[in-house]
């Protein structure tokens, strides 16, 4: 049936098509991930809500793609650095797909936290957001123009996403425990600042593929893997213990 | 250089032994999921600390999986149902990879928990630990068999797990209000949960890439996403509204 297609357009047109729906997803979901933290911030339930009916739309572009690509591996039996440049683009939009899914989740707490008391970390979250939406902004720039050096960059600042989350989830369990209120609100926004920092790493990874593609070559494998919320030991009345320390 | 090669193996010996990573990856996934939960339930800082550092070892049998697709495609230039079987491996292998990171980030959290003063939803976390170990146990088993029919059923049981999470939420936010030294533990639970609720989402996209490869068909769309815990608002008093009310 494919191979019936009259209009058969040059590889090169593929490829430069397959690129455009990249950067379409990836603008797509950086608007998302803008308004879902716009949501929390102003507690406006009315775009928040708009931001989850959205989300069907990265999910209907990221099935274009690959559709996309099974379509060129099958019409051209693309050799080498093609090969890599088409199976990579799967990746990015697996990535760019899950970038969507984390801003819809922030989008649906926004709706409830909109309904509870303000609490101070609200204020907190568009910082971490700002941060996120420059290393989304820019990993894409660097996909773009297929800048390694850029790309080192989002891949290095990740740790900056990293600190932010670990003392946004320190200061949020002190408004828990000094008033039961909070809980509810806090519980929901550490949840948000979770997903923040998971769109940050998939960030990374976009930054990762993209020096593959560019160079045939990994990043370093020993990225510092920087959510170290895990580890964090806090009682009301201690505060928090060095996160690393409870590693054996 | 690839073309160089000359032990040039058949094409069904290449893709049986994809096949065979793939599985390989799943078993070592499903190992590590069990000594996460493990970690969790026994407190067994342990168990926990070689859980997170047998994470490497599925990014490792990942890679491989990824370079053993792009030396088939350069290759083998598959048509049709090859081709949709090759590129559903990279996308099964991905899932296995992120739920191998969600085992690691339970049992890191695992370590933390061990720390604190034991609190009830412990109990809890072990039988969405179950309920999750079977679906994943279940999903490898259609894989394996090309079982359509039993990758349907995982897909429609992840509505269970949906269900425990988004009770054990309501119950755990519920001791977070009685005391508020049960807040940091509590906390780590709820992110443990959340990665088994999302471990069960990955059960749950590998069920619908197993039909896919099989039928050449996507399951329904219409997958009913289960988490509503995003929605939920809470205060001391009141107890839980219920979760979809808040949604406008």
């Amino acid at each position: 049936m494919a191979k019936a297609d009259h209009t058969v357009k040059s590889y090169d047109e593929e490829l430069s098509h397959l690129h455009e729906d990249i950067l379409r997803m990836g603008g797509f979901a950086e608007a998302q991930f803008a308004t879902a933290i716009q949501a929390v911030a102003k507690r406006d339930p009315d775009i928040a809500a708009q931001t989850v009916r959205n989300d069907s739309k990265i999910d209907e572009l990221n099935h274009i793609v690959d559709q996309r690509v099974v379509r060129m591996l099958a019409l051209r039996q693309p050799m080498a650095t093609d090969l890599r440049e088409i199976i990579s683009s799967l990746k990015i939009a697996a990535d760019i797909e899950r970038i969507g899914d984390y801003s819809a989740n922030i989008a649906k707490r926004a709706i409830a936290i909109a309904e509870m008391r303000p609490v101070r970390p609200t204020n907190t979250i568009p910082r971490m957001g700002v941060l996120v939406q420059r290393l989304i902004k820019d990993v894409f720039d660097a996909y773009n123009n297929r800048d390694t050096e850029k790309a080192l960059r989002v891949w290095a600042r990740d740790e900056e996403v990293d600190d932010m989350y670990n003392s946004l989830f320190r200061e949020t369990l002190t408004y828990m425990m000094e008033d039961p209120r909070n809980i509810t609100a806090c519980t929901h926004l550490l949840f948000v600042a979770k997903n923040i920092e998971r769109i940050g790493d998939h960030a990374t990874n976009i930054a990762e593929t993209i020096y593959f593609v560019v160079t045939g070559k990994r990043m370093s494998e020993a990225r510092p893997k920087g959510d170290s919320s895990s580890f964090i030991v806090m009682t009301p009345n201690e505060g928090g213990k060095d996160p690393g320390a409870t590693e054996t």
